[in-house]
């Protein structure tokens, strides 16, 4: 038979055992931290139907869809979360209570250039709060505390969340007059921190031909620092000249107000008038998260306010916020900068029973007896040599060997090796079994991310 | 703006968020089971090479694949998780220990036509365990404990593992000296139950042209049953005229013979001789999973042992055993057939906190605290009557309503109450924190499905 020589496309991740297991925690870390604040799980399809999808039309991400036909249908890959969820609650209204909160942790397609670190196939992980007609400003101020509980709980200390309010920004560029040219200010004020003030007014004043005055004020303006109380105060100067630079300003007040109560320290947050997050899409409160040692990542959770989810399937006006993680990409960079810790547990079980005689009854009865005290269990039953076994436990860091011979059967005692301290045991299966939950325990006590 | 109507695409399971939370409790309920026998998770892109995806070629499911291209990649979405894991164990060899045990919980797709209870797009939950060269009859002995497990916890008692062995049956074949027509006898014998002894006998005799004799020999057969050790008592009577046929006979002994120290309960288990699984694929053991008080559902639960799992991908003998939950359509026909427990929570948070204050710094403290201990808390801040709110925690179904008011905060106490019993206690936090947890962990005492 002629042998097709295996592959997996390029741009799609595909995880040896090991660091599956590490992808693994962090979802469930996801799952239950997002469900903590009471969002509730959806799974949408990954195809849809191509007019549905892409109702909005035209934009950077459609040369990059996924789009075939099968029969009849035009059908695409989704290349976010969003779209669908637009989709779903205006398809499912009727039947939904609002504020509405779904959290979908789901791969996303999307056909860009490979390149290192790109992925075509990735996990996006996202939370939403949808309203109906209205949503209150407190849900805004309640994500920070997400993604604090979300990074911290993973085991990051080193990051920082990063706030501001569109409305400060388009009612400050309201009154320079700017408005119209709002979109390419903020692009330009996003460079700050590559390319450095000095040509950032070069831009604004050759490249947007806005005033040199208005472009020291915008630079005055984005340079406001000093904590989030000073920076606060500075904003109030500027307050009563446009009412919706008032209102960001009140929305911003509020996101910081409640931080504490809301169980976000200080150190992981700042409020930052230069972010803006690229989309035309947000129009309230704006988030990114950076790696403070990692800055070259760039954000890691984005997000914002935004007044109108569902525009492209129905007539109501659903606002909402949210959140999104790029997770395959934040995976592939915590591994890349050796940040996922490699003393948490990988093996795929935690105790290998390998049997010594014939007849394998008693074996396989303390495999079961483990296993349903939740201790994973694997039994080694092959023809191999007893070497050939330890050394299987070895290779896949198995914490556990246990060993039944003729002996410890008589004796009603059964042997266990801690693989990692060398130290052997022999005592009967309920104590061996104690001994194991309690190094287990011990084992799984860090957090995914070192630190 | 024109409005694009929104739909979900037929064949495509998209649930609303109870149901989801049904279904993700028993995925959750997989995971952990098939972790608790050594499996590890594996998470394979969806898209693959046409060319690597179809190596084997041909077959009843080609025109059904969603094959397209992009650029000048020819791709194809996996339509199970058996190909992808014959790929992945070749592609990693290298870097695998065998036996290897792997499990996949994912997506599959299939272009069939549309007919309620068929998917387009469905999750497959398989396990498999692969060996290098060789693979012990342990590992099929043990298969049955995972299914047996697997549904237990589920909640499932009327069901049954049915265990058949191939070697028995192509050795009884050959006995016959039908090895030829072996494919189309089992094929025939498969229908027993839908049509009876008397017109199987008729398609072997007319059909496939086989002897009376030994149409009734194999209808002599395929009746043998009256409990485990009968049916091997009676297959006794055959030995030493096939050794493929004895060889067979020791394997299902042997499966037999361990099922009480795998902890499989005998009434949830029989040997059962017409069960033989279409494809040629499987040589040694098989299973079928039915559930007693619904045959119409057919197998629910899937497998066998086969000799070569990557024969077109690579040189290497990978024998393997594995088995398949069609969970899509698993759930549709639970849900279908009422046999989702109602009782358990699906609500999309365990407390709304409805804050009856302008300054909300308390109610906001209460839910963070209640978040640090593990219980799900939503706060309902939306300007919205009292009434409303109460009405979204019923429809919700969302067990207790926190208010926090003026006198509340003053006092030191939380209001709270059980919107099942409509019992309203006024206690501190700590106090109230402890009745919540004592009442969710009473909820959550169920299981998924009804027994």
């Amino acid at each position: 038979m002629p042998i097709q020589k295996p592959r997996t496309l390029s741009g799609f991740m595909e995880l040896l055992p090991a660091p599956q297991q590490q992808m693994e925690r962090i979802m469930e870390i996801l799952r239950r931290t997002y469900s903590l604040y009471g969002f509730t799980p959806l799974d949408t399809p990954a195809i849809e139907a191509s007019e549905v999808l892409l109702a909005k039309g035209g934009g950077e991400t459609e040369k990059q869809i996924y789009r075939f036909t099968k029969g009849d249908a035009d059908l695409s890959l989704r290349f976010d979360l969003t779209v669908p969820l637009a989709k779903y609650v205006a398809l499912h209204y009727s039947e939904l209570s609002f504020p509405f909160r779904r959290y979908q942790i789901g791969k996303v397609y999307r056909g860009e250039r490979a390149q290192r670190g790109r992925f075509r196939e990735f996990y996006q992980a996202d939370i939403d709060i949808i309203g109906d007609g209205k949503l209150s400003i407190v849900n805004e101020a309640e994500i920070p505390s997400i993604i604090y509980k979300t990074f911290s709980t993973l085991g990051l200390k080193r990051f920082q969340i990063r706030v501001n309010n569109r409305k400060i920004l388009n009612g400050f560029y309201a009154m320079l007059g700017l408005t119209e040219l709002s979109g390419d200010v903020m692009r330009t004020v996003d460079k700050l921190e590559k390319i450095g003030a000095e040509k950032v007014r070069e831009i604004l004043v050759e490249d947007l031909s806005i005033d040199g005055d208005k472009a020291d004020e915008i630079l005055k303006f984005i340079a406001i620092g000093g904590g989030n109380n000073a920076v606060l105060m500075a904003l109030e100067g500027y307050r009563g000249r446009n009412p919706l630079f008032d209102e960001g300003l009140d929305e911003l007040t509020t996101v910081v107000k409640y931080l504490s109560a809301f169980g976000v320290s200080a150190e992981n947050f700042a409020v930052d008038l230069t972010i803006a997050r690229g989309l035309d899409y947000y129009t309230g409160t704006v988030y990114e998260t950076t790696l403070l040692d990692h800055p070259e990542i760039g954000s890691v959770c984005s997000g914002g306010r935004y007044d109108n989810l569902a525009e492209y399937y129905t007539d109501r006006q659903l606002p909402g916020a949210g959140i999104s993680i790029g997770l395959t990409r934040l995976f592939y960079v915590l591994g890349e900068q050796g940040l996922l810790n490699p003393e948490l547990p990988t093996a795929p079980t935690d105790v290998l029973v390998l049997p010594m005689t014939e007849d394998l009854s008693t074996a396989i009865s303390l495999a079961t007896r483990m296993r349903e005290v939740g201790i994973r269990t694997q039994l080694h039953c092959e023809d191999k040599k007893f070497k050939a076994k330890i050394s299987y436990a070895d290779k896949l860091k198995i914490p556990y060997v246990v060993f039944l011979g003729e002996e410890e059967i008589q004796k009603g005692v059964v042997t266990c090796k801690d693989m990692v301290t060398g130290e052997q045991t022999q005592l009967d299966p309920a104590a061996t079994i104690y001994r194991i939950k309690a190094g287990l325990a011990e084992r799984e006590k860090g957090t995914v991310i070192l630190g």
